[in-house]
């Protein structure tokens, strides 16, 4: 795989390749940002004129019934569901991952409250993303309880009948670490630990399986995610959160909005939650946002009679070891060093470089229309989404980075200063 | 006033009359249920296909920045704030009503707690949204405090030195009896209780003003208000929240997701909330759901140059009058009688009928293209939208209402199963 040409030839033979065409993608910029904010699907646009224009602008508040808008949260959450491995009617689509995280951890720790009143600990992981993070940190100083951080490696031997809850994210945002989830929560589970998985960076980018292999002791317990990301939601997508069938009837979340309860529109005084995984739904389903999601969701399902995620995650792990393989060849001695794992069965869908000239150079990288992403001090993120990244996109995103490395644009003024989001 | 020409008479020298040309209304269609769900705004279409295939579609990630997306919450909050009589940064929109009062009450509670720890006691209409008491059920329930609700005229006197926090929707969903806000806030201050507004059903329908004489004893403490109904957001749009000034700072909400934090950016450990109130956010900004907000913020603010709320007040006391005259007289005999409370001063911007077949005769006057709502056991709502309604529609919707209760039609099996949501 020395030429262009290799990798256009694999493109010709690559049996998604067509998935591409389910996006819109600019003309002649290489996305490599889906793990930040999935690209848009070209079904998006018109389904979003007939949601305005038809359904609210013609129907109005018919369209509640008329037009399924009340069981968005459900349908698209069922659709969610086979993404993540496990039934329709266990996943609900409501409020964003932060919000939905702090009903999981709120429903876990009060689980282990009345079972093992002894536990006061929330285990996570040190470079956990930060929200959940911060979530647990809040949660932790209401009622009582610690939150403790560990390297990744370090979690199992940290596991004891102290741990309530262990909160992890299934790839790690910064590094592209894959958890083995399975492994972990049957860690927790043998140490008398709940376990809640944040899924936020692998539903859509590879297979998930929160029942594991079915038993009680792999089987996870709590799952929240998000929708903008390899879900390709669009901006700010709602998130999705599911709860193992065997806790929900006993669980119980703060948010007790009046779209949780078991008849809303009854109008009743006294919150009675939902019998079932609608108690996880606080307020009024966000109907935009979750049409826009629907699109996105079924973009991926459109990939499941050329074998799904598991063909997704094969072409995943071949566009990131090219990536690898050639940024380390053709950008050798320019000081990027991988951050990201080099066994493909412990990374998720994005590569990871550090620079000490990271930001500059990914800024230089943008300006030549190659869009990655920077995260303080030095880290270059890279995301791979395997429905509509190319095996050329990756030869051309090194090449640009080489040249960017090579040269002296990175130096610019212009590229040091700070404050971009990205 | 007897005649439909009167009624056209009246829409002709409506100086507010150009504003209904901002929404986009089905022909012939009367609509009485922009409390529910506001009408579509004409600019709303073509600025979320802006948003989806511009903004989002080409520009991706960078729009966080580019476009301004990072900013909508706090742009589209400093809006709001013009209608509820606070300043520019007192204001975010974010999440769902339900999970903002969440914040604000959780807030609420910990300053008490802090102040006055003797008080326990969350005071609340019986007839409050139920969502409402739901979520204060469930922080009393979590922080060993005790929900008490009292009838509107009673709540004065249920006010003491165990009311940690009064919580009240200034309008009342059902009936649209809308309260003394300034009055009860200084009740309410003088017991040494905080004061918490749901301002669902009031903002953008008349001017509210959450700082009173501008007093600490009459400026309310805490706000939280819905972006679907009045404000013409969209099914599901994105609530705001408002916290006085005085409490931001020392003011603290659990649900402390990255982007209430100081510097969401810096992905550092350990929650510091922003300064302001950006500590009420929580997760990703809802993009679409947001720039649809904005679109129906705009069409409100659009009406400032013709006197904004104030003449939009008197607007809707006129044809909240016609409709209790004209229901009165042209339907008398028939078995309605008016909730709402006759004094105008006294009312939203709705109209209530109780009926003791409501259901069905709501049902045989949507089929007649009048759409107002139903909600058990009896009750007939009809939303005054002064920003659209016209004269015109108030005589016709009366008319449509007597020639049901007239008829037969209303028996008709199928308008008599429920299940209908409105």
């Amino acid at each position: 795989m020395t030429s262009r040409q290799d990798f256009e030839q694999l493109d010709a033979s690559d049996p998604l390749a067509s998935l591409r065409d389910l996006f819109d993608l600019p003309e002649g910029l290489i996305y490599l940002d889906g793990n930040s904010l999935g690209a848009m699907p070209r079904t998006t646009a018109a389904r979003m004129q007939r949601v305005i224009q038809s359904e609210w602008g013609r129907d109005l508040i018919q369209s509640w019934n008329k037009a399924g808008w009340m069981d968005l949260p459900r349908r698209v959450g069922d659709k969610i569901a086979r993404l993540v491995g496990v039934g329709p009617g266990e996943v609900v689509v409501a409020d964003s991952t932060s919000v939905n995280l702090f009903k999981v951890l709120s429903a876990a720790m009060r689980i282990v409250k009345e079972d093992q009143p002894h536990r006061h600990v929330i285990l996570s992981e040190t470079t956990n993303f930060p929200s959940d993070l911060y979530i647990a940190e809040s949660l932790a100083q209401v009622h009582g309880f610690r939150l403790e951080l560990a390297e990744a490696g370090a979690i199992p031997s940290r596991l004891s009948d102290q741990v309530a809850v262990l909160l992890l994210t299934q790839v790690n945002y910064r590094t592209g670490r894959l958890h083995h989830m399975a492994a972990l929560t049957r860690a927790a589970h043998r140490a008398g630990t709940l376990a809640i998985w944040d899924l936020a960076h692998s539903t859509g980018a590879l297979p998930v399986n929160l029942m594991g292999d079915g038993s009680s002791e792999e089987a996870a317990d709590f799952a929240v995610g998000c929708g903008y990301k390899f879900l390709n939601g669009g901006p700010g997508a709602p998130a999705f959160v599911w709860c193992h069938p065997r806790h929900v009837e006993r669980s119980w979340q703060p948010l007790s909005g009046w779209l949780g309860h078991s008849a809303p529109f009854e109008f009743t005084p006294g919150y009675r939650p939902a019998p079932d995984i609608g108690r996880y739904l606080c307020g009024t389903p966000p109907v935009l946002s979750l049409a826009a999601l629907e699109c996105g969701v079924d973009s991926l399902l459109a990939a499941e009679p050329m074998g799904g995620l598991e063909a997704l995650r094969e072409k995943s792990i071949a566009l990131s070891e090219s990536f690898i393989h050639l940024a380390e060849e053709r950008c050798a001695g320019f000081g990027l060093s991988l951050v990201t794992p080099r066994e493909s069965g412990q990374r998720g869908s994005q590569v990871s470089f550090a620079h000490a000239h990271g930001y500059p150079i990914m800024q230089a990288l943008i300006a030549r229309r190659v869009i990655g992403d920077f995260r303080a001090p030095d880290l270059l993120r890279f995301g791979i989404t395997p429905i509509y990244t190319r095996y050329v996109d990756v030869w051309d995103a090194v090449e640009q980075l080489r040249a960017v490395l090579d040269g002296e644009e990175w130096r610019d003024a212009r590229f040091n200063a700070r404050g971009i989001v990205t």
